[in-house]
């Protein structure tokens, strides 16, 4: 595959090159978005991000059974996207509850996670009349009661169980093992006393139980596993208690393609093959079937964004008497995309303000940071005729960039900008140096 | 050593345990300021800051041979300390440069480094009357030279040098390599190269060299290895171009104590060892000694600062069938300290507003984030008698974590205070959700 081609499965959906060489997505393009709003600027695709959205509706029965995980990208106006396509929300803190109720996301399809909800957060949640609370813990089980008590409310909720399945993914985003913070362990009985409890507990109505086996996640095994695992409790909360329970929360984690030689999940394929899994092993279990409802954040926000990058220095370094490597600095990195310092993450990078087509040099992509860690692309051959002033931008950018981005350095975050039909929508200015002054005191 | 014992080499100069089992810095009791400013807060030991200036000032010759690396920790009021205390500053970007300005820190003190200055940063710092700019590539170089032409200025500079020492620290932060963004290669002439240049250009005055030679470094010998390949240059300018460099800039990475069990690295003895060995190299070469100068960042504002918690929820995980351990969750984590998470690093952790002294248990310290790996304390053995509400203090947080700070999940930022002889000043408030709306387009 050459250089100028744009690997269709990392990038946007709307995404294209012209024949003049200039890369457009939903028909603008990024040289003219990268000259109104500087760089680095991170464009989204509204329509990729829908198309999401409606992919995975689709693939799970309903909208309203997709619960999009905001902690992978949150603004009021992606709020407003999740919304008006019928999805659900998934939050996971009481500012990410905050920005959804300030985009009028309607609370009962809201969802709230949390390892260390604290009092204020969970009365929040009630007062606003979320439809569930994931309940991570005894403590916030009896905590949760009480404040919907005092409300006068009875709060649907979600028991959090760890099914000990680990999806094989990176050690530090898989969050299914024992050994870890979130959740009520199905081995100790921990989780069945959870839901006993949320059963017995006057002001709280237990909907479903909730796992996650992790992130990036390629195929469905890890989720049928840890669905079967949990069904073993509907099953017995069924028997016990005569209570059917009408969902199956199992979380998100569906894989997505960063670089050329990865295949992202087919959403399609893995659901339709959960779903008949859930039925039959309900069936087996003698139980009616509950609603299984998921919550992907990567594989909606993901490849929705490209971050658009001026290159500045390239420098070329000997790693050897013989070898060397290119060096091509950008405007921006660790401070707008953390993923690689913190999980090794690979990206794709193109150059999007022509074709460039020289031989292939061994090359690396880093930002502007004072830190030798701060590198966007570790290791690839891109073209030696990439020079100082060209546009570089990286694809499948929307999820978990942003949203971890730092003021690192006293960078301020990029711009983020909204493209549909060729047009622009400005999300989020740029950040300034007067912004990060303005909590100081003199 | 007891639980209650805070350990001085870890912990702020002016922190002290009361009688009654409250924590002060600065004569200020940690909960009060936990009462007064919320949770998480941090707390800036203004007098211990000041201190290791003076620390590092005296090992290091003058106040003005200490340039502090204001990556680590940068607001105007710790700019005022630093001016104040007549040290120099290292910025690495244009904002650290405009904060700095905005704080009235008198350019000339100013060292300004980035492996990819913009032009708009180039033209700053030459209008700004800064010091010195560190070279960084042969581009900057030509770069800087026409816009200190342009405005009719001759800019002091350095060139970084590479000198190919690994001062066996943790490869992330390890800076000296050759494989590495950073710098003009020793080895390869190019540094040489560099230097011949910067002599020759009209609009640049070369005043040195500049290395670094990695972070958390513990003995002399990495800075003297570095130190005397420098030299080596030094004396071939020396000879061929007739030009004795006023200085030698030998960076940061003094290395401090986290845990108990480290010692931090004894700033006086390896500078007197240090300044002895560059004397006595400089003797041996026959050329004048430059002044060493030097950018300790971590050393300077790591100890000064703790991150005061409140601990919430308190949960036992089963490790194996016979084994537990404790999982305390605190209203903050990897958005306001990412080392853990990026470096592996260790903390030492202790509750502050009351003895604790029960039989000590397996706990890990993890924080609020959607995400298994959000842990600030892996691996301790703490008191089973730490309670939900309980305020637990993480010592040595100055550096490096309010700067890498994110709002992942939506977290704002938390509060800085400085205290000093009793009394407590705001430096940064709380980011709110407001803060963090406020860049959104409606
Ligand atoms: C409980 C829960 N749900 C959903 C998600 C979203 O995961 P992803 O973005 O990989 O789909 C996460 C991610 O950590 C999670 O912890
Ligand atoms: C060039 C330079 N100087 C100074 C420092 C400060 O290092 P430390 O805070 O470890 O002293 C760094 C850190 O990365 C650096 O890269």
């Amino acid at each position: 595959m050459s250089f100028n081609e744009l690997p269709a499965h990392v990038w946007p959906r709307g995404a294209a090159r012209q024949e003049d060489g200039v890369v457009t997505v939903a028909g603008v393009p990024l040289p003219e978005i990268a000259e109104e709003f500087g760089t680095p600027v991170m464009v989204v695709d509204e329509d990729d991000f829908r198309s999401r959205c409606r992919d995975m509706a689709r693939a799970f029965g309903a909208p309203e059974n997709v619960h999009y995980a905001s902690k992978a990208f949150l603004t009021r106006m992606i709020a407003r996207w999740v919304d008006e396509e019928g999805l659900a929300l998934d939050v996971a803190s009481e500012n990410e509850l905050r920005i959804a109720l300030a985009a009028d996301f309607p609370a009962k399809r809201i969802t709230v996670h949390g390892n260390n909800k604290s009092e204020s957060f969970l009365r929040l949640c009630v007062e606003a009349g979320v439809g569930h609370v994931v309940i991570d813990s005894h403590q916030e089980l009896a905590e949760l009661n009480n404040v919907a008590g005092e409300l006068g409310a009875v709060q649907d909720v979600f028991v959090r169980v760890k099914p000990g399945v680990d999806a094989h993914t990176h050690e530090f985003i898989a969050t299914s093992h024992e050994d870890q913070k979130f959740g009520l362990s199905l081995a100790s009985g921990s989780a069945h006393k959870a839901a006993v409890d949320a059963i017995g507990a006057a002001n709280l109505s237990l909907a479903g139980l909730h796992c996650h086996v992790g992130s990036q996640v390629f195929d469905a095994e890890g989720f049928k596993l840890a669905a079967q695992r949990v069904l073993g409790l509907y099953a017995t909360i069924y028997r016990e208690q005569n209570v059917a329970l009408d969902y199956l929360d199992l979380g998100g984690g569906y894989g997505i393609a960063y670089v050329d030689g990865e295949e992202p999940l087919d959403v399609a394929g893995v659901a339709a093959d959960l779903l008949g899994d859930v039925r039959g092993v309900a069936d087996e279990l003698g139980i009616p079937a509950p609603t299984v409802v998921v919550e992907p954040g990567r594989a909606i926000a993901g490849p929705s964004t490209v971050t658009v990058y001026r290159a500045g220095t390239i420098k070329d370094v000997h790693t050897s008497h013989t070898t060397t490597r290119r060096y091509i600095a950008i405007d921006g990195g660790m401070s707008d995309n953390i993923r690689p310092a913190l999980y090794e993450s690979e990206y794709d990078g193109r150059v999007v303000n022509r074709f460039v087509d020289g031989e292939p040099v061994q090359t690396r992509l880093v930002g502007s940071h004072c830190e030798s860690g701060d590198i966007l692309v570790g290791d690839a051959k891109w073209p030696e005729d990439i020079a100082s002033g060209d546009l570089v931008a990286l694809a499948a950018t929307g999820a978990y960039c942003y949203s971890m981005s730092s003021n690192y350095n006293s960078f301020g975050r990029p711009a983020v900008v909204a493209v549909r039909s060729g047009n622009t929508t400005p999300m989020v200015r740029r950040e300034t140096v007067e912004d990060l002054l303005a909590r100081e005191y003199e």
